[in-house]
């Protein structure tokens, strides 16, 4: 049985992250989507338990105290974490897991999960990332600006990570993910099976 | 300026290896194939200086005295090698380099220049590959069963090789390795630029 792939997305703030996620989810039925708590507001539109459990401080630090989570952080006052629940038993049963987390986030699991796929989504510009998180309306200029300074040392930790995709395009974006994925999935290292000739490849 | 790829596609010889790249190569106009030098003769429609540097046994030996080589082999009573003439310095100029290599010498290379994409062809079964070669018309039985015994031996070598790729149609092993080079050039180590957030992205 193949181990599925542990497909880690991040990204400084504002760069887009949660909309590449759903357009790949979209395009590739086969990868689960693994749900983040958080304790911030829901945006509008955002489901509980689709987009993310939204969970009160108190249930999140419960959370914590169960050790229910892979890593989890706080971002701009607000905590984000990856529970554990299923991912390991998904990935031993061959579903492909796609985690969308934050910059801080992503390299804890690195550290616990080194097979994962780390994957870094850059805005096309320092002007559009800005233009993105006013357009998006929920900051005041004090967060803007501190979301933007931090956004610049965020992206410096990009280095640490497997890959790099700008995010210009949605389009350009995704289809740059899903070669990465098509290309993990051929490594040799996960394919062993593949060069026992007996009985055909 | 980002240096080019060094990308070295191998496999069990009758696997298809010339097939595939000769459509690679078609499609992607910024690759640059790397013609290998051999002592075996032209198979119909096979151009010296095209396909190969075809040369005599004396004229192969003078090149390996005089240290032209990355590396050679014999292969099949015939020698073939992959002329260092000017691989470095087209990678440095940022130009693609495709080399088509046995897999003796790709591993050969792998050695020398451990940051090329070594990629294994394998064939969809061993019935197929045994017609395969059967269809060149170029084997007697002899050679045509010694060849089957080594393919076996040769496809366990795949292990060591970067990514494995079943060549079952030409277009699907094509855009396979398409993907691989795309996932390749977004890799974060190849492109240390991008986080340099000074005049944007």
């Amino acid at each position: 049985m193949r181990k599925g792939l542990l497909i880690v997305i991040s990204g400084a703030s504002g760069t887009g992250k949660g909309t590449v996620c759903k357009k790949l989810l979209a395009e590739l039925p086969e990868v689960v989507y693994s749900i983040s708590a958080t304790t911030r507001k829901p945006r509008p539109g955002e489901v509980n338990g689709k987009e993310y459990y939204f969970l009160s401080v108190d249930e999140f630090k419960t959370w914590i105290a169960e050790e229910k989570f892979l890593e989890y952080a706080e971002v701009y006052g607000n905590f984000y974490g990856t529970p554990l629940n299923k991912i390991e038993e998904r990935l031993n049963r061959g579903d492909d897991m796609l985690l969308e987390i934050d910059v801080q986030g992503a390299l804890k699991v690195k550290k616990k999960c080194p097979d994962g796929i780390y994957i870094f989504l850059l805005p096309p510009s320092l002007e559009e990332l800005k233009n993105r998180i006013e357009g998006r309306g929920t900051e005041n200029p004090e967060s803007l600006s501190r979301r933007l300074k931090n956004a610049v040392a965020e992206i410096k930790i990009g280095l640490e990570y497997d890959y790099v995709v700008v995010n210009d395009t949605i389009d350009n974006a995704a289809a740059q993910i899903k070669a990465i994925l098509t290309a993990e999935r051929l490594k040799v290292a996960r394919n062993a099976d593949k060069f026992d000739f007996k009985g055909g490849f």
